[in-house]
């Protein structure tokens, strides 16, 4: 036995597959933290555990509320998520779970490049990182946008295996994450600035019409005048569109993370919506259709992946693509010739 | 030689691929159909000496305008093709070619089901099947969205070799393959009723978000005012959204087959919209874009092939989907068991 003092780090033991399981499950966030940090690893012995635990999860998981948010940058997410997620833990959730527990997670494809960003979420989020009922976890540092997207919906589970129930799911960055995180979420809010054609700036095509519901924020002061006038725009704007897959209609509303304004309507919005889809069948529909949707997807992944690491493809990819390109060669013969190659070199 | 009557159908000689790419190339039409019925074989003879004619005809193609046109069923779609079809050809095309010569493409998945709508195209466009500057061709009916995308596709490559200018790409069908009417269009087009809320009817989201310009057809007698409302609504709303890709605004119009209002103005836009995307390189940009999206589509779907043509793949597929739907395996691990048994399966 040591007798190291108090002050030194313990050597930290690797835990048992039934020690990782029993942690989640009881809901210890230091457990539920190795067990992600497992998940995250590239080793391969680490990749096994952390898909055990995964299996041995999933029966008690998902009974949770996603949320997934998203905006450009200079929306004010992280102050968002902060004030709206004090609030959500304060007024009982979205589920109707007796005491709610928040996860707050992120998708930054950035982050495969730069390893992590430098300030995590926590340094952004100060109270509810102070708050024990809240778990905040920056997006995972792994190789692709698949591979983030990936890490952050195993991560969903484990969360919900330990008991929170209220997911956040954060886009951060650039703005290709948007379709990962709308394919995890059950509800995609989408925050908007209302300083005349701001809100556009960044905002790829396509994103509006998978938001279901969206939020101008910063509605105080001088500008909350301006955020309605922006909210009514918009309310019209979205009745010329297509009704939402969920079959609810399209809530606009607006709301200040500095005065809490707005933000208990929002909560009682979503907290209506979980009740209607719930009862309509298209919240469990939605998940399936999420899950079969992230099982092709994978199944894609892994046979391109597989493909585009074949030596005899790399050798002629770019010089190919070039031709497709200047329109010198049609793209199907292009991929034709590439598969060829490739069915070669497997046989071989 | 034979002195068989001339009401006797002559025997079809198969024509070699000198003939076949010379008779293109001098915009013979029966050349040009027969061409495009080899492209749509199964046989495998059939599609080499199609691959090749594609290849010797891809350096004299690419110089027409690709007008993509979709829109719910109702809308009017083959009349409108008809009327902005003739009056295209009147006043000479989009281009600046001195004689517009034009031709109408379909893309119908269901047709794949059906092997061909049994109403072809011709009988919904009596005038223009009878002017010799048009070519009319029916969706092909092959095996799946993606194989009648590529016909059609291969099949603009032969229409622009042919010397025509002016492609006109039609969505049919129950709105699957607006996505690929769009990645192989210069110019998507949406029609648009202007009845209160059935403009939304069987519009699946996002494809609005795709449109290069919306028109309001029917715009005539009592239905004028209010198409012009309509798009007014519209212009109002598109301004909310984010600019297309191409840079140009999106325009909403009015217009009315019948009266031929509006269509005049539309045909002066969409000749403003090429002089304008090829004088700020976008319209090049585009069609490089779209030849490696395919090229990329083309890859994967023959990845797929492969993959779900697997006799152990299949055997396992339907069971782990299901468990996969109930949430009892992880979207994830489910497909690393099946790319596990793929590669078992292919290495024996």
């Amino acid at each position: 036995m040591s007798h190291a003092p108090d002050f030194q780090p313990k050597p930290r033991r690797r835990l048992t597959l039934e020690e990782y399981v029993d942690g989640v499950l009881a809901g210890d966030r230091v457990t539920l933290s190795r067990a992600i940090t497992l998940l995250e690893s590239a080793r391969a012995d680490h990749q096994e555990l952390a898909q055990e635990i995964i299996s041995r999860c999933l029966p008690s998981a998902g009974r949770s509320f996603r949320l997934g948010v998203t905006g450009v940058p200079g929306v004010g997410k992280s102050t968002f998520i902060e004030a709206f997620g004090k609030l959500a833990l304060e007024r009982g959730g979205f589920t109707g779970a007796p005491a709610s527990r928040l996860a707050v997670l992120a998708i930054d494809p950035s982050s495969a490049r730069t390893h992590g960003s430098i300030l995590g979420d926590k340094t952004r989020m100060v109270e509810l990182s102070r708050d024990e009922r809240a778990f905040i976890r920056p997006s995972p540092a792994v190789d692709s946008l698949g591979g983030v997207a990936r890490k952050t919906r195993e991560t969903i589970i484990l969360c919900e295996a330990a008991g929170y129930d209220t997911i956040f799911i954060e886009t951060v960055g650039v703005g290709q994450s948007e379709t990962a995180v709308h394919s995890m979420s059950d509800f995609f809010l989408l925050l908007m600035l209302s300083g005349a054609g701001d809100e556009l700036q960044g905002i790829k095509r396509g994103i509006m019409e998978m938001a279901d519901g969206l939020a101008i924020t910063k509605a105080d002061g001088d500008n909350a005048a301006r955020a309605r006038s922006a909210a009514i725009e918009y309310r019209t704007a979205l009745h010329l569109f297509p009704p939402a897959a969920s079959g609810q209609s399209v809530n606009v509303l607006t709301c200040s993370a500095q005065s809490g304004a707005g933000l208990e309507d929002l909560r009682a919005s979503l907290a209506e919506f979980y009740q209607a889809t719930r009862a309509n069948g298209s919240f469990a529909r939605r998940r399936e259709e999420q899950a079969r949707f992230w099982f092709y997807e994978s199944l894609q992944d892994q046979l391109k992946r597989d493909f585009f690491a074949d030596s005899a493809v790399q050798l002629r990819l770019a010089e190919l693509e070039k031709s497709v390109r200047a329109g010198a060669v049609s793209p199907f013969q292009a991929a034709h010739q590439l598969i060829e190659l490739y069915s070669r070199s497997k046989t071989k």
